[in-house]
C-alpha cells in the first residue's frame, strides 16, 4: 500500500502541521504534545474530544464554533496518552469546566480517565459521555458496552451546539448523554485499510466476501457473508438499526450515511437513496441527511449508518450552526443573528 | 474491485436520487435527462457545468448559491449528450444567458458545443469557458489544449460569485476566463480507480511505481516513476507548478490540495505541509488554502495541487459566499449582508 507520507513515526505531527497550515487564522496548536485548539475561545463549557488519529477529518476537522473546542490525537488508531489529553484540556478550559467526548474504546477510557483525574487535581472540573452507538458490538442490555463509530458526529454536535449557548457543564453533559442514548449506528465492512508504515493489512477480506457489523478498527462483526448489492446491504444494514433502536413511523430523525474511507461518494449516494426509501415506507420522517465521510479508517472500503432520533430539544440543537473546516452547518436563524 | 451499486448501469440515475434525497429542498432533477438544478434559481445568468460522472462531488455536489445553477451528468467518464446538456441549460435559464464551464476533453467539448447549437437557435444566448489547469498535458504555448482536473473548482467558484453579484454574461465569461487563464494543477497518479462493473481496473501500476502527471482519467503524465515521500512528491509538483505558471514572491494565491479518491485526509495535510513550507521559502502569499478531496476518480490513488494566482478582482470573487453541499464558504460579510 503506497501512502503518501515522510516517517510513519511522525505522521500525527506533520498531520496537525498540514492542518495548522491551511487553517491559521482559527486554531493552534497545543504545546507540547498532540492537540489541537480553537484560537477563539470563548467563556463557556470546553468541549474536548479526540482518540486514536487516522480516522480524518474526525476529530481535528470538526474543531469549530458549535463543535469541539480542542481535540487530543493519540497515534493512529491509539488512545491519546493522559498528558496529552489534560494539556488539551487545560488549554481549551476557560473555567467553566470540560466536557469529554469520545468513543467507548477500553485505551481511551484508561487514558481519558487518568487525565480526568489529574484535571480534577487542580481543581478542573470534567464530564465524561462515552459514544456507544455501534449496534453490531454488544446487544442492547449493554448499551454501555458498545462502541463508538460516526454517531460520534451527532454525539458532538449537538454537545456543542448545547455548550455554546452557554450551557452549565451538567446541562451540556445531560444533553451529550442523551443524543448519545438516541444515536444508534451500524457498518459494513468490504476492505481494509491499512496503518502508515504497515506493509500489510491489519486483515483480510476474500474478493466477494464483506464483514456486517465490522468495527472502524476491524472489529469483528456480526457476519461474514457475501458481497451484495447496494440496495440489499442497506436494506440489511437499516432492519437491524430499526430494530434495535425501535425508531418507528411517526419518528423524526436525522440521518448520516458514512464511508469509510475509499467507498466513493457515488456508492454512498446510492446507498442513501434506499436509506431515503426505507424510512418513507416506514413512516419515519427524515429531518436532515448527511451523507459524507466524516469518520473513516485510512482507505477502508465500506460504509456505516447512523440514525439520531430527534425531539424538540435535540432538533433545536442540530440545526445550530457549526462551523469547522469539514463539517458545515448554518441557516437564516444563524446569519441574523450572528451580527445582533 | 466490491462497488456498493445495483446496476452498472442505472449508477448515475441512482445518484442523483440519492443526492435529491438528501438535498430535497435545495434541487431538483431535471425532467427526462441526467441532469439537476438549483430549486432557488435567480434572475441572473445560469452556470451550468458537468462533464462524465465518477468525479463526485464535483459536479452535483457544487450545485448552489456562488457556484453552479445547474449539472449535466454523462455515465461514468463519458460526456453527457447534447440533449441533456440542453434540457439542463434550459431548466437553469432565466433569461440572462447561460455560462457553461467544463473540463477540456473532446467528447465534452463535441457534444457542448452541439448543444450550444441548438440553445441558440432557441434565442438562449451562450458562452463556454473550458477549464484547462492541468500543466502537464502540454506545454504553455498550448494552455488551450490542457485538459482541465481539479482546477474546475476555482474557475466555477469565481464564475459562480461573478454571476451572483449580476453581471453580464460576457463579464462572467470574462471572468471565468481569467480565472482559468490564472488556475495551475499538476497531479500524480498512485493507484487507478475502477468503473462500476467492470471487474478490472483501465491500467495498472507497480506496487512502488506512480505516475507524474497522470490525468483524472488515467490519461498518461509526463513521467512514470518510483514511489517517494510526501515531502519529495509535494516538491517534484511544487517546483513544476512554479514553473508553468511564473507565481513568484510578491505573488498572492489561494491553494487547493484535492485527494483522488482513496488518499486520505492525513496524507493530504502531510501534503499541505510541505505547500506550505515551500510557498513560504518562495515569498508567495497564500490566502487561502483547501486540503479537500473535490475532484476524484473514483477510489484512485493520488493527488493533485492547484494554485490561483490572484488579483483584486479574483480574490473578492473568491471571498464570496458559497452554498452548497460539498463547498461551502462564507464570511462575517455574508453573515452581515444576508438580511439586508
Amino acid at each position: 500500500m503506497k501512502k503518501v507520507i515522510n516517517c510513519p513515526e511522525r505522521v500525527v505531527e506533520e498531520t496537525i502541521e498540514g492542518f495548522i497550515a491551511a487553517n491559521k487564522k482559527s486554531y493552534k496548536k497545543v504545546e507540547n504534545v498532540n492537540g489541537v485548539i480553537r484560537k477563539d475561545l470563548k467563556d463557556k463549557v470546553a468541549v474536548v474530544t479526540g482518540g486514536g488519529s487516522g480516522h480524518e477529518p474526525l476529530f481535528i476537522g470538526l474543531l469549530g464554533e458549535g463543535l469541539a473546542d480542542g481535540v487530543t490525537l493519540g497515534n493512529v488508531f491509539a488512545a491519546p496518552p493522559p498528558f496529552n489529553i489534560q494539556e488539551v484540556a487545560k488549554a481549551a478550559h476557560t473555567g467553566k469546566g470540560v466536557l469529554f467526548i469520545y468513543g467507548n474504546y477500553a485505551g481511551d477510557v484508561l487514558n481519558f480517565d487518568m487525565a480526568v483525574e489529574l484535571l480534577e487535581m487542580e481543581d478542573i472540573e470534567c464530564r465524561t459521555v462515552l459514544v456507544t452507538d455501534d449496534v453490531a458490538s454488544a446487544p442492547i442490555e449493554r448499551k454501555a458496552d458498545r462502541r463508538g463509530i460516526a454517531g460520534d458526529i451527532f454525539v458532538l454536535k449537538i454537545a456543542g451546539a448545547a455548550a455554546e449557548k452557554g450551557s452549565s457543564l451538567e446541562e451540556v453533559a445531560r444533553l451529550a448523554q442523551k443524543a448519545n442514548d438516541h444515536t444508534f449506528s451500524i457498518g459494513v465492512g468490504l476492505s481494509p485499510g491499512t496503518i502508515p508504515g504497515a506493509v500489510e493489512p491489519p486483515y483480510t477480506l476474500g474478493d466477494d466476501e464483506i464483514e456486517i457489523g465490522m468495527g472502524i478498527h476491524g472489529e469483528p462483526g456480526v457476519e461474514r457473508t457475501k458481497m451484495a448489492s447496494a440496495d440489499e446491504l442497506t436494506e440489511r444494514l437499516m432492519n437491524t438499526i430499526l430494530i434495535e433502536s425501535g425508531i418507528s413511523a411517526g419518528d423524526e430523525i436525522a440521518v448520516l450515511v458514512n464511508g469509510l474511507g475509499s467507498t466513493t461518494l457515488m456508492e454512498l449516494f446510492i446507498i442513501n437513496r434506499k436509506v431515503a426509501q426505507i424510512l418513507e415506507e416506514n413512516g419515519i420522517k427524515t429531518h436532515d441527511i448527511d451523507v459524507n465521510s466524516y469518520c473513516t479508517t485510512q482507505e477502508m472500503g465500506g460504509f456505516s449508518i447512523t440514525l439520531l432520533k430527534l425531539d424538540d430539544e435535540l432538533k433545536d440543537l442540530y440545526d445550530a450552526p457549526a462551523v469547522s473546516p469539514y463539517y458545515k452547518k448554518f441557516n437564516e436563524h444563524y446569519v441574523h443573528t450572528k451580527n445582533e
